[in-house]
């Protein structure tokens, strides 16, 4: 089996990402979510080691202490953080591991050259197509959908740093294109061969 | 508007190369093939710059001395060739052009450092399956088969050098895998941008 091949994803808020990876994952077998580590409690239907790993604030931080994490933040006094090892071990499985950061947790990542991710970023056809977007939810007021457009702004410019750029105009499009990337790594001679000479898969 | 990407196929005879452009060309539009010059004549419905670009010998000996093909070759007594300029004007246009040649001319198109194309290899699962394929014509004779399974051995040998492997096992699945590969390379963040810093196209 060949070893997966990391992606990390990156996409201003309001973009449709989290529907896009949705549709995608459920077209393309073979593809998971990178499992995070966190110190929160597990909820009713929670597995760990399935949807986190759970583990206490002493276990996380010592993870911390042992430099582990490929990134980690707090949110709301809980630790969340995706494990080197936890990734590790989902790539050599054979399954290619999407890990959904944002692009300072993009620049970390980068940052780490023991790995050798495909950064893909999704984003909106411009920033006015996401300001109507986040108009029409209807959901939040002018000032933190000024917030949000602003931080937008400053996360589309870091998308230079990405070696893919989808455009979320058309959902389907998106998707189609997302796939695209997925399917066209997993094509890259290089990887089907795993290190090997052609003639000893083909011949 | 974008420039087009070049693309250059190559697969051992028997594979289903021409089967997978078809569909593919038929499915992705702005694909195109590229255009050849010939010194043979036209046949009837053959238009001059769509199907060939027509020559005379006289211009087409000049054309070489002139160092304007990728690559060209004498087939009975004509002779065939890719201009640099041909595929240069519909790479241009945001045409995506497939150079569909044999792994000798691919390697003579890789030297060619002006150029920087996409190379993809499209190869049977296996020796085996391609003599099955071969025998299930029932178009050759032994002594033929023989021949086309060494040449496929050598040429499967050149797949190294590309940059993307199709594996033809299912048709449906070899024509995604080689479309997503158009897509991706659509995709390339620095394709998209042409250049540009990325907030001149979206912010």
């Amino acid at each position: 089996m060949n070893k997966g091949r990391l992606f990390v994803i990156s996409a201003p808020s309001g973009t449709g990402k989290t529907t896009i990876l949705k549709v995608v994952m459920d077209n393309i077998p073979g593809l998971a979510f990178s499992i995070s580590h966190t110190t929160r409690l597990p909820r009713p239907g929670e597995e760990n080691g399935v949807d986190y790993h759970f583990v206490s604030h002493d276990e996380f931080r010592q993870m911390i202490t042992q430099d582990m994490f490929l990134e980690h933040a707090e949110v709301h006094d809980n630790l969340y953080g995706t494990s080197r090892e936890a990734v590790e071990t989902q790539l050599d499985e054979g399954l290619d591991v999407i890990l959904d950061i944002d692009v300072q947790g993009a620049d970390i990542v980068r940052r780490d050259k023991r790995l050798d991710p495909t950064y893909l970023f999704i984003s909106p056809p411009n920033l006015s197509e996401l300001e109507k977007r986040l108009v029409g939810r209807g959901t939040e007021d002018e000032e933190r959908i000024a917030l949000r457009l602003n931080n937008a702004k400053t996360e589309m410019k870091a998308a230079n740093k990405y070696e893919y750029l989808v455009i979320n105009d058309q959902l389907e499009e998106a998707v189609e294109l997302f796939s695209a990337v997925v399917l066209a790594e997993r094509a890259k001679a290089h990887r089907l061969r795993n290190g090997k000479p052609i003639g000893e898969i083909l011949i």
